[in-house]
């Protein structure tokens, strides 16, 4: 059983450990509320994973401690428990399903864990896992169905609560359900009037579901860019704090998530997963009552693979009218392509890709597609260049 | 003249306003030294300015406040004067260049100033405002070359000592020298024995030139992405102080400063802007001695327009060998790109582009060349797909 006690000693033991993290407000993301980011993202291997693992490993009994400990994960969850090994100096082996991004896998290595790269996906990964503590004795340290892993997460309430007493609604992201149930219990010990809300993927809502049928059931399927909280089955220690302490659980979709990582990059300089800012998109998109309220949102880690990141920003670029793709019909004939690009120009638009197309069935011999990429300002701006082709006698489309 | 006083004061004025922001150590960009992040793109108004601007109208008289202010800026400063002023009460107009980013305008009008877009360059802008100041008696507030502007900065020095007394090296950006001035008189007369080391853009090397100089003179053109600091005239003021107080600067080119913001996003999850990251270009690079060193560098600001940000990953990719463009000669025929891809699958690479070329002058009428943008893991995986492509009897190169 959690108890206060188990959260405070977690605190003490994660001292000079962990990073306090910052809490900020978010005035240009939420100019008409009061809303607040605790920084778990910036938080010591990327992600608030290091708290309850490093709790964990504190914990084992010196027997323990010297057999060493196995996990498995493709993510946070490894780099947790790699560095929180190292920092106790102890032995850590990391089971990770083969096709993890590389970056994990160097970074998990980074901390001082030895990394098992298993053929197939994460259940492979978890299977060998198991086998290898039952052959080593090594113990087996679970991402979220363990009380003292859910005391350290804990600690990021105690946090919120220090930081800003006056908060009355805390957001955190739900996967397997570790973190919002030590961070729901520290609340709700605490200040119950706070209201504490779970944000899953829509992708991959098993606690949703798990609460609205009263029993765990597990997903067939999970599919969303949040892959840090797509679990398909949460924990049955977790359902029960999550049914006991949780308010309220909304999902978010995938271009909620996308909008919410765009906008944290550009209105508060931070870099966040998608899981990361499940709390951020649903209070971007109306899926929590912010009017008169003091909300806390935890991001809740930022390690999202640069190459992901790129394509996030184009899609929010194109969403918000910074970039697009028009297709213009012309004469094949010399000229058209100076003429097009003059008109362009003229209005602002910066041509960044060219394309040529005469084998399109949908026009006749003597025209062919002129397909422009530009950087543009905003919707408006893109509906005063196409108007500007239009009204220069071409046939012009977005894409 | 600056005194202690005026910076304690100064911090005094900038409690509330103000963020008192993180200092973040930066193990995984710097596993080996000791080198923290003083976070000033966690700023409000995502940068340093505020500090400057709110501290010297703070000191305006009554008088002063009720003219309201004025100022020029296509970046920071614009904002900063905006926020400052209306967290004051008071009435601000800023100058912008015409052609600044639409992004920083609508955050300088968000903020609460009026804006005057003014057709032409910065100096166009700058003159306009001038006159204003002239016309209407607004108080025009200088971005650097400024003593309550300055001290307003050195606040960032007494926070620094404050959060690392260690400390023995602060590394700050420099454009027209504001900034390092106040940080570097704040350092300099609280604890002697630390360096101050200023860092410029070296395609903007004013500051540089006229301390080897020992004269002020203009710089021609300017050329960085750095355009925070593409400063072309210091300050006299802040030219003194510079040369009073500073250790030694040093330059970092582009590239560097792209390397820079990659790193930063994606190891320490803090989106920053050119001008904000060289320092950390600079300790990444070799710049600055970091061997047995509490070092501290600044990360000044973060408002880097998002389609900047995404050409700098794209292009850190393909340094890091995550991004690749490979040209293959392959016989114009059925199957080839067939063949070809199912190669490059084999070997773990993830086609993102195709483009077929049958106009290219170097190879003979048969054949074909066949370009195909992959998405790898590094330069070795790179170097095994195209040594497999060869293998199997095609002509491959690397673009």
């Amino acid at each position: 059983m959690l108890t206060l006690d188990k959260l405070y000693q977690a605190a003490f033991s994660l001292k000079g450990v962990a990073r306090y993290t910052d809490l900020i407000k978010a005035p240009r993301m939420f100019p008409e509320h009061d809303v607040y980011l605790k920084t778990e993202n910036l938080q010591l291997t990327g992600s608030f994973k290091l708290r309850g693992a490093y709790n964990k490993i504190a914990r084992l009994s010196e027997e323990e401690k010297k057999k060493g400990v196995i996990a498995c994960s493709a993510g946070n969850h490894s780099q947790g428990v790699a560095l929180s090994a190292t920092k106790a100096g102890i032995d850590a082996v990391i089971c990770m399903p083969e096709g993890a991004p590389i970056s994990k896998v160097e970074a998990t290595k980074s901390y001082g864990a030895e990394v098992i790269l298993v053929p197939g996906v994460y259940d492979d990964a978890y299977k060998r896992a198991c086998e290898i503590a039952e052959e080593t004795g090594r113990t087996m340290i679970h991402p979220f169905n363990d009380d003292d892993v859910i005391a350290g997460q804990g600690t990021i309430g105690l946090e919120i609560l220090n930081q800003l007493p006056e908060v009355d609604t805390v957001v955190v992201p739900i996967g397997g359900g570790g973190l919002i149930s030590g961070i729901a219990f520290a609340i709700k010990n605490l200040k119950p009037t706070c209201r504490v809300i779970g944000v899953q993927a829509a992708g991959a809502p098993s606690m949703v579901n798990a609460i609205r049928k009263d029993r765990i059931e597990t997903l067939q399927d999970v599919a969303t860019i949040a892959d840090g909280i797509a679990v398909k089955t949460p924990g049955d220690r977790t359902f029960e704090y999550c049914k006991k302490y949780v308010d309220d659980i909304v999902t978010v979709t995938d271009d909620e998530i996308a909008s919410a990582i765009l906008s944290l990059m550009e209105k508060q300089k931070l870099v966040a997963e998608g899981a990361g800012v499940v709390p951020v998109a649903a209070a971007m998109h109306g899926k929590i009552d912010l009017e008169g309220r003091t909300v806390c949102c935890l991001v809740s880690g930022g390690n999202i693979d640069v190459t992901i990141l790129s394509r996030v920003i184009t899609r929010g670029l194109v969403m918000q009218g910074r970039q697009v793709d028009i297709e213009i019909e012309v004469f094949d004939r010399p000229r058209q392509l100076a003429l097009v690009s003059q008109l362009v120009a003229e209005m602002g638009g910066n041509v960044v890709t060219v394309e040529h197309d005469r084998r399109n069935d949908g026009i006749d011999l003597k025209h062919c597609l002129l397909r422009l990429g530009l950087e543009t300002r905003d919707q408006e701006h893109i509906d005063s260049i196409v108007k500007a082709i239009r009204d220069s006698g071409w046939r012009c489309v977005v894409r």
